[in-house]
């Protein structure tokens, strides 16, 4: 099994700046580097760099950059690490990636809070991955739901059943 | 989606003596409250702490007791953590329970560790009870296996492929 | 020994809001009942959460209200945690608090971040205080210096020596 | 400012093996390393890995060794870490090296516990040696003791005055 890691930004790469004036978050590394790197895979993994925005920020041009990204993956299974805000819109974009199985996830607090989510949301993306057939799917809240059985509760954030 | 999550003990679930002299560890509260408490779930969800010892020390009489609360359990889909000295006779242990799918799972270091792997491996069970058919399966180091599909490395420790 | 802590907020504080879209953090409670939570404290204490703004934002009405604090704490011994920014312009205008030792401090990185300082910067105060006469102090960077005796690199965003 | 730090064990430093059948701990890296690392030390420091042992199993031999460390040291300002049960015998051994300030410190939960005391401890351990004349201190609990003024309530295992 090999695991093509695509990291496009969102909350769960969010790092407080090294110096600062304010309240700004800056993306920086993937989170999914730190988190692999506690578990001793046992399976084959690549981590590419795509992006690093806020999912607000992501244009047309960046969803067409993750597009291709999947396509020209060497492996079926893939894991896009996303913001929340706009994951479901860059899921239903990947429709037509053809014979592969993309997860999108992400957190709600940066992997580097101690209280944070990340860990727990890489996990259901990888237990899902190793038993679910091509398409797209969304991982979060503890959940796996296809990309057009979820929508995101406008008043709680929190993702849920069609 | 409903999970019974069933605490035997285990490395996942050992924490420091409060007063000690010397080098032991002692087993406590379940880990997975610790874990649920920081995502938010979208799945209902019930802890039994049913066991706390290292998996060396558990008996047949243990393993009967694991095996009688999969059976009574009022949902199909059960999570238990367990050492993983043993985790695989147990494993096996339980393929007679009907109808329900059994993921076991753990940690190579307690969850109370800054580097553990226990919020990763039980967000792997949890990811991929979304998807699995009844049965038992082994989640551990990113990897789930079917019963009889898997063996521990003698020399690393780690899970592999029969 | 009792020891008062005022929180007026900065860094050490700052949390990632629970919904959010976009960049931005939010100060909310206490970093130090968070760190004194795991120590098992062999003085009293007492927590004010005073203020909960960035060091930048702070009025000079807001560094008349932590003078006043000072003034009526029931106690001589004080630490102040407070954003790095405009730490040691606050420091200043508390130099005519009368028979207190005041020790301000704060953090480079928020509490709830893995690798932050917050742990180790509290203690530098608590143990400078155990020790110090009265006037009033900055403690970072593990170093103690006399109000008058510190400035802040520009380039480095470090604490030196005057 | 320069400051030598010696390890000789204890609960600061006490990992969980890689691979274990059973309860166990081992000591391994000074935690030192660790901490120092998330704080950007405005002093100079040397880390000295003496002894890796609980200190219920210190010898004569071993406490001679650290007096000797101490006496050799090339600065003035030492931190000893150090298991709790024996601290105060170790800090009675080295009352007659001359002319250098040594605290002796140590934690109740190791350092790679996400609810460790270490980092607050040493912080305090600096934080004193900023101000304290040369002796021999205990820093434990958020206080910072004379070597002679200090005892271990039996009960508790908490560290109060004479």
């Amino acid at each position: 099994m090999k695991i093509l890691f695509i990291q496009t930004g969102g909350t769960i790469d969010k790092d407080y700046p090294k110096q600062t004036k304010g309240y700004a978050f800056e993306i920086t590394e993937p989170a999914v580097k730190q988190i692999l790197g506690k578990i001793n895979p046992s399976f084959e993994y690549e981590i590419i760099s795509l992006l690093r925005k806020d999912s607000m920020d992501l244009t047309v041009k960046d969803k067409k950059k993750i597009f291709e990204t999947c396509v020209e993956a060497n492996t079926d299974k893939i894991i896009i690490t996303h913001g929340t805000d706009t994951m479901i819109e860059t899921a239903k974009f990947l429709t037509e990636v053809e014979k592969k199985t993309i997860i999108l996830t992400g957190a709600f607090k940066p992997e580097k809070f101690t209280n944070s989510d990340a860990d727990f949301n890489i996990g259901v993306a990888v237990g899902a991955l190793n038993v679910l057939k091509n398409g797209v799917y969304i991982a979060i809240n503890g959940r796996v739901y296809r990309y057009d059985e979820v929508k995101r509760d406008k008043m709680t954030g929190k993702f849920i059943s069609v």
